[in-house]
């Protein structure tokens, strides 16, 4: 596409606290000055019945689909399945997409300024859950002037979000799309977030979270090396790099320096991160992850699960292995012994996690069929 | 089984090279002063065909069975396998177990002192490979009197090392059984190493390898944890973890230290493995995994396979996501299809690539059929 026909979107802003309206997170605390930062494409309609919300996952932005100038290097995060022709098109939907709660795109987070202070939250930012974040989604929905959403939907981190609207405004939403995310935060996810949060931790840069400044770069590029891992798979890595290395020449091979081509493409990827997102969120962000279990707060998962009202279609990866399509399944299980509308389907992937980033066409093939309605069985 | 009823053995030391008869390695560089640390169960017989030659793993030692001293809180890393009425009983056997070249339990790595200087070999230790510890394993099994390998078998690391044998000396081994390892490093695990690695490199008391005593505890920790979820699996954590918290009362649910029981196993798996051995080693093995590749040397990986005279048992974990099965059984189809005598079999557990470590009623069965020569199908 060359640039002139390139549809552009500005990310707008709005303010969903104020000094007398705080937002009240889940663990009790308040936040005077919340700001949200959020993307919208299409139109509301006039029965305001047409509405999306899509969900980023954990390092993403509101900047869903199109571009925001026409000099941008890629479209949104989600493009290839928002947009005209798309299973998510503007043309029919009021599609709305917002910077997580915490995070650091344009909504308040542990490393905006606190107007009060003048200063960063920093780490004295309250503990974030998947709740909380969804309040504040309802929050921009109801400023938006929608009364339901058609669908909601997300990936990872923003599938477990979507679980989250569901049994926490059940009567809002019709339908929802929780892609390779899941009820409650794992051990496994678990285990896999703290070893990325110790290299930050380990990062002498951190301090405890109170730099300033560029931080702990070389904590949090390694952090997102581990989790890079994690959103593959090692059939995709065999196909990608094999064993091929930076210097292919035979009197090379046996060099400690002489990188193989995974572990440079793993650098490439960690300092990419750094350059675009911050250390502090990646704490607050993954520990919303951890904390994220729809039970809390139920006597039991069943009980939480049960308030589902909305048809509900759940992607798993076959490839994943951070989100095990087996847990994906079991939850499924479930809703459909309670009696709800429940139905399972598969992405047939190399790329593991990241799929749900990449597999558009099967992307797009599901969430069309199941927004027109047509039977698919559960497997 | 009382401190009375303990066998007790020693771990015994050889120089197996000197200044006049240096060990060469790979890499053409030479080691003036080799020395190795082994263990051995029961007696060479007559025939000098009895010698069963057993591999340890990235972090283990010589000290494979049995106890050290009376005190010991527990017996060698694969007592399970070894020993009067299991498959490997030293009463039939003449079982060996080295320390692999360059680690940190006896024989010479990069933190044992050079006798010409006084001083740590440090990073100037040349880059180790599988060949090179395979042929320090040869240099002592001929100071012991072997003549032929009844049987050479590892897992992980150990199995690695294990079709390095069958390759480099395919003469000397008549049977082998690679455990959970691959006959070339996949990207899969060159990427978990590195990151592993990377969490050394960033800890300040790294110091490039220079450090004396305690070094980069930190970072060797973090090493440690980020292989321990590799060497485990996901329904493991879930079996004995769940969402435990180590606080578990409702006040404390949504507290950022309140730590995850997986998170903090992983923390104590990682400060146990600072107490016992050398990040320099830890760097120096982990490459040698990287650079580990049957096929070096050769035109091509089937020309490397092509030279396996022994009989080979190739065991694979069926929860493995370090070395997954798919990769074991190609190995074996390959075998299989140059005629060779390979079987492939499979160890059905929770634990992961660790269950080589856990599943002894399924491994002494399948190491005790091999030896006994009952013919088993390949999957």
């Amino acid at each position: 596409m060359s640039q002139l026909e390139r549809t552009i979107v500005q990310t707008q802003k709005v303010r969903l606290s104020t000094p007398d309206q705080p937002f009240r997170f889940e663990c009790g605390r308040e936040l005077r000055h919340l700001e949200v930062a959020f993307e919208t494409y299409g139109r509301l309609n006039a029965a305001a019945d047409n509405a999306v919300y899509v969900v980023h996952a954990l390092t993403g932005s509101a900047h869903a689909a199109f571009y925001n100038s026409p000099e941008e290097d890629r479209p949104g995060w989600w493009d290839g399945l928002i947009g005209p022709g798309k299973a998510l098109d503007p043309d029919r939907y009021f599609i709305v997409c917002a910077n997580l709660l915490g995070s650091c795109y344009g909504t308040t987070g542990p490393s905006s300024i606190n107007p009060e202070t003048g200063d960063i939250y920093g780490m004295d930012f309250p503990p974030i859950t998947t709740r909380d974040m969804v309040k504040a989604q309802k929050l921009l929905l109801d400023y938006l002037g929608v009364k339901r959403l058609r669908l909601v939907l997300g990936g990872s981190l923003g599938g477990m979000i979507t679980w989250q609207w569901l049994v926490d405004y059940p009567e809002f939403v019709e339908a929802a799309i929780p892609i390779a995310g899941t009820v409650q935060g794992s051990p496994w996810m678990i285990a896999l977030n703290e070893v990325a949060r110790q290299a930050i931790f380990n990062d002498p840069a951190w301090q405890d979270g109170w730099y300033r400044g560029q931080g702990p770069s070389a904590g949090l590029a390694l952090a997102r090396m581990i989790a890079m891992i994690s959103y593959r798979s090692d059939r995709q890595f065999w196909q990608r790099f094999g064993r091929a290395r930076v210097k292919p020449e035979p009197e090379h091979q046996l060099e400690f320096d002489n990188w193989f081509q995974i572990e440079s493409y793993l650098h490439y990827q960690g300092h990419k991160l750094v350059k675009r997102f911050d250390a502090r969120t990646y704490i607050y962000l993954t520990e919303a992850m951890d904390l994220h279990d729809v039970a809390r707060g139920y006597s039991c998962l069943e009980e939480a699960l049960d308030r589902i009202q909305a048809e509900v279609l759940v992607i798993g990866i076959d490839s994943d292995v951070l989100y095990y399509p087996h847990e994906l399944k079991a939850t499924v299980r479930t809703l459909q012994k309670l009696g709800k509308k429940a139905q399972y389907a598969e992405i047939s992937s190399i790329y593991g996690h990241d799929a749900f980033l990449v597999e558009y066409e099967q992307l797009n093939h599901l969430v069309r069929e199941f927004l027109e309605g047509r039977p698919r069985c559960a497997s």
